[in-house]
C-alpha cells in the first residue's frame, strides 16, 4: 500500500500517519519528494484501513498495490486447481460441459434432457429447483420435487447434477442430491449464504454478479474458500450494461483475466449471457478458443413450453450438434472432452 | 400484452397462439395489417407467459403493457403511502432524516452521535450492526451488541432507530431493538430476505441494488408487500456506472420516476452514492428538491477513525450545519421537518 | 506521478527507469521497501509517458497524482470564471436559463418561442439549425434559414442566442448569428472541432459525451482553451447507463464536482436527460440546489408537432410554470435571477 | 410500427391520430381490445414520426418493429458483402489480419514493422497519422509525413494500408496514400465526417463508438453508405462498462449480432479493447471463434518505447506466435488465411 500525501501536506501530516500504522504493527517506508511525499507499507493492512487513512489529514490517495483476496489468489497457489467430482474433473487439461434447464419441471423432463444431453457428451446435468425470479409472481421452482427428480436422472445416466440454491436452508435440502451447489448471480454479495456454502464440502459453482468487478468476484469466492472449502467454480454469464441487442454482455475477457489473477477453473454460461437461442453456438465455441474450462448451456426438451427462459434454450437435437461444432476447438486448446 | 407476427408467419403460426392463450384462459384479439399481424391480450398472462410464447413459431416480439407489481404500483393505490412510526412518519408531507455511523463500534460512539444527529434535527439514529463487505478480511460487525447501544441510544434520545440486516437469523435478532430494518443493496434480489422481512411487520427500507433497474427495485418491494408487509420505504443509493470521480452515481432522475409508478415513500442516500464528504450537502440540497422523502446521511464523531466508509462521513458539527441549510429548501417544498 | 516497480523487478529494471527519467529531464526520487520499490517523479512528464513506462521490465504500475488539465484546472485558476455576454453572465452568483426549441422549424416558431421563453425569464435561446441525428433518414435541421430566424427573434427580444455546430464550416456559418456556441455530446471529442472552436473568440458550451468521464470533459475543455478560447461553458446532459426508464442518467453529482475541479461554468440539461416532460421540473429544481450555474429547457409552442425530440419539451405555459417554481430555490442558493 | 393507446383514451384520440397518420400518407390498422387499443401503421413513417406521437393525446407508447438503417440491413442484402482490395479481399470465406503500431512514429519503425507484420501472415498494415487524443498535450500524430512512410512500406512488402482519418481534410490528405480509411470510435457519430467518407470510393473501416449500441452502429454505417460508399467493414474494440481489470469490455457478441443483422463484414481489435498485452493472443482466438472476418492487432518493433497506447503492442515475435496459434482456428472455421 502506498499512501500519497497532498504537496501541502506538514510534517505533523506525516507524523500522525506513521504514529498510526506504527500502532497498527505496520512499518512505514517515507519517501520525499519535490512536491509530494510518499509513504510505502508493508504487511498486514487490515487494522490500519479500517482507520480510513483516506481522511487523515495531509492524505492525498492510498494506491493498493497488492488484492485482498488470498485463497483465490494465483499468487499464492500458481498451479490451476482441479476441482475433483471423481469420474469428472473440473479446471487443469480437461473440458466440461454442464447441460439442461433452467428449471426443473417434470420428472419426464428431466429425464429426457438428462439423455439427451448424455448422448451429446455433457458430463454434468444443470437443473434449477429453487428459482430467484424478479416477480414474486413468477414460477419459483418445484424445490426438493425437483431434486429428486435430478437424482433420479443422475442414478439412470451416471451424470453429476448441479442445482442452485438461495437460502441456507436449500444448501441443506439439495446436500444429498447434488455434485456441485451453484450460487447465482443475485446471491454473489449474499455473504451468509457464501459463508454456509464455505461450511460444507460440496463443490460450489459461483456466478459473476450481473455488475460485479472481477476483484469484487474473487472476493466473493473468498467467503466461501475461508471457511474452508477451496472447491470453488466461478462461471462468467455476462454483465449489465447498455447495450440491449443481448439481455447481457458476455464478458469473455474475464476469462484470460481470471487465468492471470486465479489458479480457480472459470466457465462461460453463453445461454444467460445472450438470452438468444442463435448466438449461444458462436459465443460457446469463443469461450472455448478464450481458455474456459467449460461451459454452462441451457437445454430443454421442448424450448417453447419451457417455465422460465426459453429463448435461449436449445432442443437436444441443436445441442448435439453444438458439441459436435465445439469438439475440434476444445481439442485445438489441448484439452480433454 | 401485445404479440408481433412476423411479416413471413402463416395462419397456422397464428392459430397455434390462440390456441394458446384460450388454454391458458385469455382471449386474444387479433388485428390483420398488410405486413404484420399483432395479437392483444388481455388478462391475467402468468400461466401463458411461461410457455415462453417469444419462442413459438411465427412470433417477432413481446410487447408489454402493464408492470407486473402490483402491490407497489401506483395504478393500483393513487395516493402516496405514509409509513407510521409513531411519533415520526415518513412520506405525506413529512420530511425524514436518517443519520448516523456505517458500523457500530461502540456504546460511546452510539451514544455521542445519536445526541449530535438529534441536535441536528435527525429524527432517526442509523448504524450498522451486521455489515456486508466485499472481502472476507474487513470487519463485519458487532452483531447483537452493537443492537444494544443502538437500543441505549434511542431509548436516551427518543429517536427512532434503523439497522440492516443479512439474514433471517439477523431479523430475528433485531426484531427486538429497531423500528426499521434495511435491506442493502447487495441484498436487493436475495429473495429468501426479502420474504422474511416480509413476514414481519416492522418497516423495511429497501435500498436499490448497485445495477438494479428501477423497474427491478419495485419488484422486489413487490416481494415484501406480498408476504403481507406494506411498510416498504424506497432509497436511491446510486448505481454503478462507468465514472469515477464518486463511488456510485447517484440516480436522483430516479425520485420522480418512483413518484410517479409507486406509492411509496423515497428517501435518498447522498453519503454512500458519492462517497466523498464535500458532495454529501449539494446532493442533499439537491435531493430534497428532486421530490425525496427524506435522506439518509452518514455521521461519524470522529470520521478519521471510522472502522468503515470513513471518507463521506460528516463530523457532527458538518452535519447540524447541512441540517440548517437544507431546512428552508425542505420548506420550500412544502414539507415538514 | 509515481512508478510502482514489481516485488521481483531488479536493479537493473530500477536503473534503466531512472535512466529514462534522466533522457527526458525529469528527477527520480527512490524509495525502497522491504517488498516493492516506488519511483517519484515531479516535472512535466509528456515525453516520457510517450516511452510507455507502463511497459518498461520490472513496472507494476504507475500512479498519475495531478490531472493533465491545465487551463481548465481550478488549481492554477481558483475563482469561479464569468463568462461574459454583455446584458447576461453566466458563472459567478449569476443565474441563466437558456431555452428554446431542440429544432429550428419555421421562423413563426421561433419568433413565438422567443416571446415565451422571455416572459418566463429566460436569458438565452437556444435551437438548432445543424442537427446530428442517428439516423441518416431524420431531419437534419434548416442551417443557415434556421440562423437566420434565430438572429432576427434575437433582434426582436433582446435574448443571446445558442446553436449547435457540427463542423467547421458550421462554426463560420453560425458566427454572425449566435452569442454561444454549442458542441453537442456526440462531438465531445471531436478535437478538430474542438480546436476550430477554440480558435474564435465565441463563448462555446460544451455538452458531456454519452459516456465520457468527468476527467474527459475537462480535457475536451482543455483543448478549446488551449487554442485562446478560455470561454467555456459546460453543460451535463446524462450519462448512458443501464436504466431504461429515462433516456440518460442525469448525473448531477457531476455538478459538485466539477465545482471542485474547474472554475467553469456548469449548467444542466433536464430535457435532454431524462427525455421525459414530467421529470423535467423535479430535476431542474435538483440542479440549482446541486450548484448548477443554469439550466438548458426544452421549450416548444406545439410539443406535439415538434420535428424531433418531442417527448421531453415544455409548452410555454408549462415553462413560465417551471420558472416561477424553480425562482425561490435559485434565490435560497444566493443566486441573481 | 405500433401506436399503443392508454387504457382510459378516448374516441376523439384515436381520431387524432388516425387522421395525422392519414395526412403523412400512412394507413391505419385499429385493433380494439377491451383494455386496450393498438393502432398498426405500414409504410414510410419518417415524416409522422416527427410529429412526436408519442406524445399525442391517449398514447401509451410506440413500438417499432423495423429498423432504421436499410442499405446496411442483412434484410435487405442477404449476402455477406465482400470488400474488395485488389489481391485481399474482406468478408466472405476470408479472414484478414491488419497489425502495425498504434501511431506512425518513423520511417524506419514503419519499414521493419510492415517486414515484421508481413512474415506473420497479415494483409494489412495499420498505423496512425492523425491520433484523436484525450489531452491536447499528448502528441497528435505526424500527419502526412507519417501517411508518406506508410506508404513506402506498403510499396516495399505489398501490404495493403489503412489508416485513421479525424477531419474531411484528413480524409482528402489520406486519399492517395491509403487502402481503407479508419473512422475511430471518439468520431463515429461525427456525422459529417462520416458523410465525407461516404462521398470517397475508399473502403472505410468504422470503429464502434465507446458506448455506442450495435444499432447507433450500424446506422452511422448508414451514414456511409447513404452517401455512396457501401464498402464499410465495421470493427468491434470494446465498449466501455464499469469493469476496470480491461481497458474497455470486448463485446464479441456484437460478432453473431452484426452477423444477423448486417451484411457488411465485421473485424475485432482485441488489442484496443483490453489494452492488456497478455489479453490479445486468447481474445484474438475467440474473435475467430465467434466468427469474426478478421482482426486488428497493434504490433511495434519495440513496445516499451510506443509513443502511444504501448501496454497492448505485440513485437514482432509475438505476432508471428499469435498469428500461427491462430491459423489453426481460422482454418477450422471454414476461412482462408
Amino acid at each position: 500500500m502506498i499512501i500519497v500525501m497532498k504537496s501541502n501536506s506538514t510534517e505533523e501530516n506525516i507524523k500522525n500517519i506513521v504514529q498510526n500504522l506504527e500502532n497498527c504493527g505496520l512499518k512505514a517506508h517515507i519517501s520525499k519528494g519535490e512536491a509530494i511525499t510518499i509513504i510505502g507499507v508493508v504487511g498486514n493492512k487490515n487494522i490500519f484501513l479500517e482507520r480510513n487513512p483516506q481522511l487523515m489529514p495531509g492524505v492525498e490517495k492510498i494506491v493498493h498495490v497488492s488484492e485482498s483476496y488470498k485463497l483465490a489468489n494465483k499468487k499464492f497457489h500458481p498451479d490451476p486447481s482441479v476441482i475433483d467430482l471423481g469420474s469428472v474433473k473440473i479446471g487443469g487439461d480437461s473440458f466440461v460441459i454442464m447441460a439442461g434447464p433452467c428449471a426443473v419441471e417434470s420428472r419426464e423432463q428431466m429425464i429426457e434432457t438428462a439423455e439427451a444431453v448424455l448422448s451429446g457428451g455433457a458430463q454434468i446435468l444443470r437443473g434449477g429447483a429453487y428459482k430467484p425470479r424478479t416477480s414474486p409472481y413468477s414460477f419459483q421452482g418445484l424445490e426438493v420435487e425437483g431434486l429428486k427428480y435430478m437424482a433420479e436422472a443422475r442414478n439412470k445416466t451416471g451424470l453429476k447434477v448441479i442445482s442452485e440454491v438461495t437460502s441456507k436452508e436449500a444448501i441443506e435440502a439439495v446436500a444429498g442430491y447434488v455434485d456441485i451447489i451453484q450460487i447465482g448471480a443475485r446471491n454473489m454479495q449474499n455473504f451468509e449464504l457464501l459463508k454456509a456454502a464455505g461450511k460444507t464440502n460440496i463443490p460450489v459453482l459461483l456466478k459473476r454478479g450481473m455488475c460485479a468487478t472481477i476483484d469484487e468476484w474473487l472476493n466473493a469466492a473468498e467467503y466461501i474458500m475461508s471457511e474452508g472449502n477451496e472447491n470453488v467454480i466461478l462461471c462468467e454469464r455476462g454483465i449489465r450494461t447498455y447495450e440491449t441487442s443481448t439481455r447481457n454482455t458476455l464478458d469473455l475477457s474475464a476469462v484470460p483475466v481470471i487465468k492471470s489473477k486465479s489458479h480457480l477453473p472459470v466457465i462461460v454460461d453463453p445461454s444467460h449471457a445472450t438470452g438468444v437461442r442463435d448466438y449461444v453456438a458462436p459465443l460457446a465455441k469463443a469461450a472455448v478458443a478464450a481458455g474456459a474450462d467449460g461451459l454452462m448451456i441451457e437445454v430443454h426438451p421442448n424450448p417453447a413450453i419451457a417455465l422460465s427462459d426459453g429463448p435461449q434454450s436449445l432442443n437436444p437435437e441443436d445441442f448435439r450438434k453444438l458439441c459436435k461444432e465445439i469438439k475440434p476447438f476444445i481439442e485445438l486448446m489441448g484439452r480433454k472432452f
